[in-house]
């Protein structure tokens, strides 16, 4: 490869390693070089004629400024654990709950206001003449009580302990003062953290790209007394982190209503992602990334006015980001850096309107990976890591551009690892080769354009709420990352771009998770609007494609609302003495592919003569397939990514729109898949699996017949 | 055994096979012959010195009248498959869906006062201004329909085949004319029906004994036109068979409310016992079982006044019978007769206040059995089948007295099984020894009251509705069948009793089941004052034994609302980013049998650090102990009737009561298990498995040890 084809790679650099810096640098075909969370750069490596890429975390290391202004720290809302008693009053220790370097009362007058007190039995609020707060014990008492009934107080804290830095500190043993996050909501802070961004520039000429990560709020991680139960609650895309008396005020002034501690605390349950989100819930929302947007835009261009580049890390602080959010182009960002286990996540940050999309590949440069299991340590395997994050991400790549790609973390830790240096060097090979076909042309996809509908709609494009590993039970993400990788034209919709005709330009719409949940639209699906929307859709001609617990609701006739378009309901309970209908298993050569797996579920029964059942688990259906008018509505049970589920939901897709499944550009082994660039004339396979494939492809020009490695990419110009 | 110990025993009798008939009947110790369905005897029968059983199903076998007053027969209120259009309006079948032999549409004007047609989509009824009945199509046309909503209809039908001689018909090929049932709520066919069993009596001076099969109304069972789904709806507690105008005419004079089609068609869910009734349907059922309990006494007061005994037979035709309601004394009947497969159907029949309990055991003496498998016929296994619900009913018959035991079908049929005829030999010399046993005064009990709430209480003591097989599905019908042998004190409450004060004097409460079903209580447990009341009596030193998903109910902080006293509770949804609290799994020498399996359950989680883990499922607890003041909460993520599954059940509640695991008139194997009666110092151990098992006891004055065949009694006077 010719040194001009090099480049769209950041390198963590690390001080003291400047020989292995600049080797891999070269090595690996790096342009910029970076420097990590726990890494500084030396002179020599900022002068070694790379881009400079710094990162900046604005709302931490300023413990001075928070020391002084105790009161400009950030907040979060807390409730205790229900307690009960057995006489007349009960006395409730705020924080024996909590993890005490966490969290500080906030005992202020403007902060007691939002306190509440529950008798959770009863679900109704105590009034504020039966209890009160003893800040010398940091309890409350709660007088006349009912005995046996729960209470909880919810109250307000302040955070003393910036989550990320405690995180490490508490997983990595990262020994260092315990840094206190600001909270610029805050005139005097924002001016603060201004003033030392300006500074910061002027003392940074070499920097080229700021790299924030990310901005001013970190996803909720709240963590608890018990070691038994350190984690308390954790939720990716939960606004909790970002409250204050101040904000609560503004906000008020804003939407003409307020908002309670319970509108946050939600009965103990909060507010996690996976769960429908209210109105007030998303009005705070919207609030609070318009607050983001406009502090964001003046960092960033005050960092452009120094001639660098602004760029955001997609996590950790990432609160009020919002990269699918309309506003989000006003931020002025020059590029957006997402870290990557998975294609959706690839896909995610090719979809954001920005110049430069980047990803941080796994593993990042630590002896320990996130959940604690070794990386660069004994027992560690980091280049079959590498690998497999790799294969992952790489069918995305195809599908969609990427502008770069680097690593982080301490570079020296690849030094005993000299078959992941080769292995990266390859990866940042392949992904140049990737982007430059890009580049060339758009790649081909089938004129098939499939929308997911969801109770967030594009806000929630491709991730639902972090990574993989932490949301691995909802059966959208297991879509998601199927998607990422298949030759089709992909959208994200809201149930209210379904009232808005969204339905208009799409021809397989999919809805996808249990009851009750955002992903499957739980109380959405009590619009008749939606249903008689969906079902219009699929009677002229489209497809719906539910998995799990599609389109249900409770108080009707059917659980699935849709049960008329797909032919089949779920029964909750109350029909379990009712008759199930026969079927026979159906055979459509290559449709359901050797060596599916689908987990099945009890209560599904067909509700019409014509649904054919495609497969079946313990006697009960799990695949189906009911033509409705023109259309057709397809059930699976459940959906789990593996290389055989996503060329089956390849196939049903196909099928259901009345097309081949053995046509061009699609290979003949579903554990391989290629993409087919037609302006240079160049088709690529791609091996998915860790053991030998052989693929047959037809293009209109050949059969193109080839046997893969495992894991390995051939290119083919025709 | 001698003479003097044999009788107890009812014979079917057949004519043509005398010989047979008299030689069973010696070696079987009967001193009672019946008929079958299906079956008479002959007058050598009659007059062989044996007491005469006559079965007689009052409402069927009279045509003639049926067809010279088609408006008295029984009805029920049908509704047809939701169906869609995509034009203005919509012409809907009313028969499409239905068994035509079956039903017969009611179209007269009293009739359709009730019919109603539905909007499901939009949950709204459609007013009779915009459809229209046409009789000669029987179909009804809906106009101004909104397209893709879906439309049913609700109308009353004739049923013009009584139900178990249809089965009977198609499944046993019995070629008949078809048998219309009669409804006894029309004063003439009261009238008629009176007579006929008056006419009856005198004609039958030989009967002993008027075995009612059953009484009046069949349970529901409707059938439908495709043979794909021949069974469209059956529950045997439902009471949807007793409708007409004429008795939805005085239930509104009496209750001065009326009801409506919908009241029964429930969305089309009808009202299963197994979700938790409403009070329209608990009026209803109390407005039937009055009318069945007026009439039925009228028939028995006939029968004593020939000098006969009358006995019901509690299945088929037994709606509105309800041996557990305070009414059923004032039937007056000698006895109640029951078809068991199971421990808990005989604890059933014994606990109904008649003088005379008795068994009908199976296999029936029919070619096939229930689910269409051979019984007696090629590929049957009869005396395998009798050994095996003998197995299951023994325990229970250990436990409490049952009066008599029989058979029913075709004698001849067992000529070619002569094992079977040595085995039921055994089993009723068996029996007669335990009713001995009773006889002489009570079994050993342990000291512990147990009671199962559920949304029906008493009425539906034991059983669910109908046999095992039918309500596998459901926690609770696997732990009535444990408890049928255990030695506890049992009783059935409702959520009403624990109102009133029943907890007062128990030790242990179940609650057994899936949210929302009658077993676990559904909306009973938003009930502040249950929920109070059941925490004070587990403080007080009660235990509270929750199976699967107890006190759960929506709405709530928890969703178990006794979480506080089981310290676990499971998340819905909302809680899926909650963290989780750790735990290692203590063990208690000899709590947990070996081999005990119980299924997990998703979504568990611990809520209080003193709640023990006993046993885990995908890591997830399966089975925990929770001490709660005094007493204490135990928690079963399910629960699965099997020898082991039981008795761990037992050690759960001795250990929960203080009580050592080894005590006194306990067997020391879990497939094994044995009975104390103090007054005649005998202890019968009875191994429960199909292999052979060894057993010791400790008694108060020796430690009884042996080892047993397979299903073997072993009886041993002290």
């Amino acid at each position: 490869m010719s040194e001009t084809e090099r480049g769209s790679f950041t390198l963590p650099g690390e001080s003291g390693y400047e020989e292995l810096t600049l080797q891999l640098a070269k090595r690996w075909g790096a342009d910029m070089i970076r420097d990590s969370d726990g890494t500084v750069l030396s002179d020599e490596l900022i002068n070694a004629g790379y881009g400079i890429y710094s990162t900046i975390c604005l709302i931490r290391d300023h413990n001075q400024w928070a020391n002084a202004h105790p009161e400009q720290l950030q907040q979060t809302f807390l409730t205790t654990e229900p307690r009960s008693a057995t006489v007349e009053s009960l006395e409730i220790s705020l924080l024996e709950d909590f993890y005490r370097e966490q969290f500080r009362i906030n005992e202020s007058p403007e902060s007691m206001k939002y306190w509440q007190v529950f008798d959770r039995t009863s679900n109704i609020e105590i009034s504020r003449d039966s209890w009160n707060y003893d800040p010398l014990t940091q309890t409350v008492t709660i007088r006349d009580i009912v005995p046996f009934h729960q209470y909880t107080v919810n109250f307000l804290a302040y955070r003393i302990w910036e989550e990320i830095s405690m995180y490490n500190h508490l997983t990595n043993h990262w020994e260092k003062e315990h840094l206190m996050p600001l909270d610029p909501r805050h005139k005097e802070t924002r001016d603060y953290l201004y003033n030392w961004l300006k500074n910061w520039c002027e003392e940074h000429p070499a920097t080229t790209v700021v790299r924030f990560t990310s901005l001013f709020y970190n996803f909720v991680w709240m963590w608890g007394s018990s070691e038994r139960k350190r984690n308390l609650f954790s939720d990716w895309g939960s606004y909790d982190f970002t409250v204050s008396p101040a904000a609560l005020k503004e906000f008020e002034e804003e939407y003409g209503y307020g908002l309670v501690s319970e509108d946050f605390i939600n009965q103990g349950k909060f507010h996690v992602t996976h769960m429908p989100p209210g109105r007030r819930q998303l009005d705070y929302m919207e609030f609070i990334n318009r607050f983001v947007v406009d502090y964001g835009k003046q960092l960033v261009e005050l960092v452009h006015s120094y001639g660098k580049q602004a760029c955001v890390f997609y996590d950790d602080s990432w609160i009020g980001l919002e990269p699918y959010h309309s506003r989000f182009r006003e931020f002025g960002f020059d590029g957006l850096i997402k870290c990557v286990f998975s294609g959706y996540e690839a896909r995610l940050c090719a979809g954001v309107p920005v110049k430069t999309h980047e990803l941080r590949l796994h593993p990042y440069l630590f002896p320990v990976g996130l959940n604690g299991t070794p990386t660069f340590a004994p027992g560690g395997n980091p280049t079959k890591d590498a690998l497999e994050y790799w294969n992952r991400v790489r069918r995305a790549l195809l599908r969609q551009k990427i502008d770069r790609i680097g690593l982080g973390g301490y570079l020296h830790l690849t030094a005993d690892y000299p078959d992941f240096c080769s292995c990266i060097e390859k990866i940042a090979d392949e992904f140049r080769t990737f982007k430059k076909l890009h580049e060339a042309g758009e790649v081909y996809t089938l004129p098939i354009k499939t929308a997911v509908v969801h109770a967030w709609g594009k806000l929630r494009s491709w991730t639902l709420s972090g990574h993989f590993h932490e949301t691995h039970m909802h059966d959208l993400i297991h879509i998601n990352e199927a998607l990422s990788g298949l030759p089709l034209q992909v959208e994200f919709i809201s149930f209210e771009d379904i009232k808005n005709g969204a339905l208009n330009h799409v021809d397989v719409l999919i809805n996808a998770g249990a009851y009750g949940t955002a992903w499957s639209g739980g109380g959405a699906w009590k619009e008749d609007e939606i249903v008689d929307e969906t079902a219009r859709f699929v009677h002229n001609g489209g497809v719906f494609l539910g998995v799990n617990e599609p389109s249900a609701t409770d108080g009707y006739q059917t659980f699935f609302r849709l049960s008329q378009v797909l032919g089949i309901d779920e029964d909750t309970g109350a029909r379990v003495c009712h008759g199930r209908m026969e079927y026979e298993i159906e055979t459509i050569p290559g449709l359901i592919p050797k060596g599916v797996r689908i987990n099945g579920k009890k209560g599904l029964f067909l509700t019409d003569q014509e649904t054919s059942v495609l497969a079946e688990e313990n006697n009960v259906p799990s695949i189906t397939y009911h033509p409705f008018g023109m259309g057709a509505g397809i059930y699976l049970s459940s959906f789990s990514f593996n290389n055989i589920n996503t060329r089956m939901l390849l196939n049903l897709i196909l099928y259901s729109r009345n097309r081949n499944l053995d046509q061009n550009y699609l290979t003949d082994n579903p554990e391989t898949e290629c993409a087919w660039y037609p302006d240079c004339r160049t088709l690529v396979i791609v091996n998915n699996s860790k053991l030998p494939q052989t693929a047959s492809v037809k293009t209109e020009y050949s059969v193109v017949k080839t046997v893969l490695a495992p894991y390995e990419t051939i290119i083919k110009v025709m």
